[in-house]
Parts: structure tokens; C-alpha cells; sequence
């Protein structure tokens, strides 16, 4: 019920992925006359899609605490039930984030050894590599053993989902000599630098982000958040000021009809809808978040992302890796 | 002698400074040598352009601590002694960053009222206006009352500088909302929401930064430099994407002939070269800091910034507004 658009993207987004995996079983948690509108003539495999009524929804702007009080038959709420209940495999959210994470904390709880869960998204880089950056605004104000397990957590992520044998890990810092950085940065290095768990390849800066030299990229949420918003933000800019230029006059709109194959491949290659569906990791249970803006095919894509997931097994393996990493810390021999 | 590209640039970039203001004098400081070399052959008017000599310089990896210890004859540490006994009123150096604040930060000293210097610098905004932000990197783990501290030095140069009245004043954050934020953030909010001293517009988030909302956005210097330098990062992939995009083939270089003008225009708008001089706030003394790789007419663009920081007289409006507001919280009546 969540996100911009609610059950008109989220419904049809899941039929498509319904199409595209015939293993697939679908749980539309919601309001069910809405759903059911939504469904209407539609043609579907219905053994593979239930609908679960859930009488509330949290809104976009609703406080975490005050949804975690109040909502208690939110859809949100009883979507990730589910998931504890071991109902469902994974919940997709297009919701209101804060209230999200709250809530998934407080049902699912985190993994034994895992303070916080973060958020983990995917971008794309120059070297045509994935890249994934954790924490991007779960977390404000981490400790450094907080950005150790991120690390830890995307370690595994980047491991078991791209089948990187030795994820290369970073920390974002502005800069890259060992002096460079905030109190939090260095302890947290010191940490990465003494453990064999994770391939820590030290600082990266926020320029070479996009470049695809890091696998995994670690960093509190508050900065992860900026670094993320602000790079939307110069993309936006420059997009408005190639539709400015492109739209100016009939010479220059000819030059946009020649162009279209450029720009086209330009958009495809950024295209947000590809990255949907950040995950909420470090939780016992796989909760994946789209983009509140997210259309048809990329909420569809969301979906997929939890597949992948579900199919890894991601929470299993994190925790034995943070299992393994505390049974070293115990017996160093 | 800093920068990537030392005398070639600097030289070159003086001497079109000095045709292009006639009440410019300039001190170029270095080794005599090879600033000699760089002058042969030109036309200039030597009675406003005189050489200083420094026999050391600053490597542009080199530790402030070391620069600031075995440095001191370095051109840079020359320079802003000449800025210290009066001699200069200005000095621009493309050097080493951190060496450049610590030597200034030592031989100009704070103005009262200053705990901490910090690097603000303008950017180009989708609405046209010129937005400023600090600091850029050079206070990393700040405390409420730095920002607080740097906001009105914002305030101060935008107002001093683009004339506006109540520059408006906003605070880089991962929401709008109250309660969202680190600590860091919401106690600095406080601070600001109690004083006249700048016109508070609230929260601002990274994805509106080159919007122009605001006039003038203060954060850490570690979120400063990452976001600043995230941007840059996406701007270059977005560059090398349609780059790589309008030089596949034939028809895709008509493409970008046809689209010259328009991409032309793009990359004039974002100009690095236009927004080159950062300046070093907060000291008693002007210290403007050019991007290391700055080519001619950047540097230039950076002695031009100096000059509008001497006219305003920068340092003096900062010290007064500072006492001001300090006068204010001894007698609050």
C-alpha cells in the first residue's frame, strides 16, 4: 500500500514478476478491495498469488515510533509478520523507509552479532562492475564496530550475490593517506586492517565512487545518504540542462532526434530502475526496499532482487560468517 | 610553485589578471630562477609585478605538520607572511591543501570568535543563483558550534560578495524533518533556530544542493568534501558515458557535431574553471585556494576572487558581525 503510486505499480509490477518466475509465490499484503480492484480482469496463475487484508497502512510521512505504536495492522507491519512467521521468504516494501527499518527491527530483530542493520544498494560504475554501498541512512552517528560489520555484511552480499570470490572492500574517506579522515574513519580502518574476514582495500574518495574500483564501499549513513542524494542531484541537474539545450529551437531539437540513440543509451546505462530495491541487511529476515518514486518495472525489479536473495540465502550466510568471526575474537589460536 | 602544475600556470595566469584589473599588483613568490624563466619574452607591466623569493616548496603530499616544521621558506609559507606583515593583502596558492590551512591557520591566526577556519566555495545552480557551501573538508568531527560558527561566515560573504540581503542559510541533512539528522545536525539546528544572526531556512538534503534554494548550505567538512567530491564523481561518468556514447561510429559523431552547441553550453554552465578559488574563511587574513589541476584561466579566475575578497574586506565583516554576535549572548537585553 506504500510508496507514491501504492497497489496501481505495486499489482501489476507483481503479475510481471509472476510471468518472468514460474517458482515465484506472491503475498499482496494490503487492503483487500482495493487489491481485488487492482486484479480485475487480470489473468494470473491465482496458486501463486494470495492476498493477505491488512485494515491500515503507514504513511510516507508517519514517524517510525509513531507508525511502530499505532499501526499495528498496517500493511507493512503484517507483510514482515509474515516473514517472521516464515509465511512468506522476503517482504518488498515501497514504503515509508524509516517506519520500514523501525519496524523490521523490532518484528525481525537483528542477526546474533549485528548491532544494526544497514541499508545496501547497488550502482553502476565506469568499469561496467557493480558497485555496492552500505550504510546509505539506516544509521546515523555509527561506531566503528558498526562500519566493521557493515563491512562484514557487504562483504558476503557482494560474495554470494555477484560470486566475487574476495569482495574488494573500501571506506569512504576524503582522502587517502593514512591521516586523512574523521575519528570514526581511522578506528574503523584499524579494525578492517586487523581482520582477515573481509578484503579491505582501504580509503576510497567520493570522486572515484562511480568508478568500479571498490566492490563494496562502507561508510556511516548519514555520509552514504549524502554522497547518494547529492549524486542524484548533479545527475538531475545535468539531465534539466541537456532538456534545456536539446528543446531550445528547430536546429537544436534535430540535434536531440540524432542524439536519441546516445542519450537513450545514456539513460539505460544509469537507469535507477535497473539498482531498485535496496536491502535492509543485518536482519533475520530479508526485507527488501524499492524507491517510494519506483514505476512498474522497477518495483517489478525490486521483486527479482529479493528473489536473488531468498535464493543465496544471504541472512543464513551473514551470520555464519559474523559466527565464524566471534568464535576467532573468543580463540585467536 | 604548487599545484599540478606550478609556474607554467601561475605566471601565465598573473600576467592576464594584471591586463585585465590595472589597480592589481602582484607579488609572485617562488624561486627566482624559474619565475624569471616564466616571465621572459612577456609583456607586462613591471611596476605592478615583482618577484619573492622562496627557496623550499611544499610537495603536494607532503604532511602540514611536516610542511609547517622544515617548510619555512617554503613559497607558500612566504606568502602568507607577506599577507601577515601587511605587504600583501591577499595570497592565492594551487599548493598542497591541508599544508596551505595549517600554515595559515598558524602564521594568520583565527579571527576572535573563530575556533576553526574552514574552505567554502560556490557552485552553480539549476535556478542560475550561485550557491556556497562549507565547509568543503577542512574541519573534520566539527562540533554544533563550528557550524554554527560557519554558517555565519556564510552568511556573511554571500551577503558581502552577491549582495544579498539575508543570504539564506541552510543546513546539509538526510531529511526535513526534526527528528531526522545526527546529533550534530539537530544541536547545530538549535544554535541556528535561537540566533538573528543569519536567516535560518532549515534542512536541506543532498539531492536539492544544486538547486538554489539555498545561499548558503553549512555542514562538516567531511560530508562537505564527500558530497562535494560524489558530484564531481558523477559528473565525470555522466561525461565519459556521452563521450563514449557520440564517438562510437560515424553517425554517432555527426550526432555530437550537431549537438556541439548545446554540450558546449552544458559544460560552460558547469564550468569548473568559473567556480575555481576557494576561499580559506575564518582567519585574519584573505588565503584563496585553487583547485590543484586549475589550468590559466582558472587560476586567474581564482586571483579574481581575491580581489573581490579584498574590495569587500571580508575578514573585517566577518571580525565585526562575530563580535557582534558575541556582545549580543554577554548582554542579551
Amino acid at each position: 500500500m506504500g510508496g507514491d503510486h501504492g497497489p496501481p505499480v505495486v499489482v501489476p509490477a507483481s503479475l510481471q514478476a509472476l510471468k518472468k518466475c514460474p517458482a515465484l509465490h506472491l503475498i499482496l499484503v494490503g487492503d483487500n478491495d482495493v487489491l481485488q480492484e487492482q486484479l480485475r480482469n487480470q489473468s494470473y496463475d491465482a496458486s501463486r498469488l494470495t492476498i493477505q487484508h491488512a485494515s491500515q497502512r503507514v504513511e510516507m510521512d508517519e514517524s517510525p515510533s509513531q507508525a511502530l505504536r499505532s499501526k499495528k495492522d498496517s500493511s507493512m507491519r503484517v507483510a514482515i509478520n509474515l516473514v517472521k512467521e516464515g509465511v512468506a521468504e522476503a517482504c518488498i516494501s515501497a514504503g515509508n523507509t524509516g517506519a520500514l527499518m523501525a519496524t523490521a527491527r523490532f518484528v525481525l530483530k537483528t542477526l546474533p552479532g549485528i548491532d544494526r542493520p544497514a541499508i545496501i544498494s547497488t550502482f553502476p560504475t565506469l568499469s561496467g562492475k557493480n558497485m555496492r554501498m552500505l550504510d546509505l541512512g539506516a544509521n546515523v552517528d555509527s561506531s566503528p564496530e558498526h562500519l566493521f560489520q557493515f563491512a562484514v555484511m557487504g562483504s558476503v552480499l557482494a560474495s554470494a550475490v555477484d560470486n566475487i570470490k574476495e569482495p574488494k572492500v573500501c571506506l569512504l574517506n576524503i582522502g587517502h593517506e593514512d591521516i586523512k579522515g574523521n575519528e570514526l574513519v581511522k578506528a574503523t580502518a584499524q579494525l578492517l586492517n586487523q581482520t582477515k574476514a573481509v578484503c579491505y582495500a582501504g580509503y576510497i574518495e567520493g570522486d572515484q565512487l562511480y568508478q568500479g574500483d571498490a566492490d563494496v564501499i562502507v561508510c556511516d549513513g548519514f555520509v552514504g545518504n549524502v554522497a547518494l542524494k547529492a549524486s542524484e542531484g548533479i545527475a538531475i541537474f545535468i539531465r534539466n540542462l541537456l532538456k534545456e539545450g536539446y528543446t531550445r529551437n528547430l536546429f537544436t531539437k534535430f540535434a536531440a532526434l540524432v542524439s536519441m540513440p546516445i542519450l537513450k543509451s545514456l539513460v539505460k546505462r544509469m537507469d535507477p530502475d535497473r539498482y531498485n530495491g535496496a536491502c535492509l541487511i543485518g536482519l533475520t529476515g530479508i526485507v527488501i526496499k524499492s524507491h517510494g518514486g519506483a514505476k512498474i518495472s522497477a518495483f517489478a525489479h525490486a521483486i527479482e532482487e529479493a528473489i536473488v536473495q531468498v535464493e543465496k540465502n544471504i541472512p543464513q550466510r551473514i551470520s555464519t560468517e559474523v559466527e565464524q568471526l566471534l568464535k576467532l575474537s573468543r580463540d585467536p589460536s
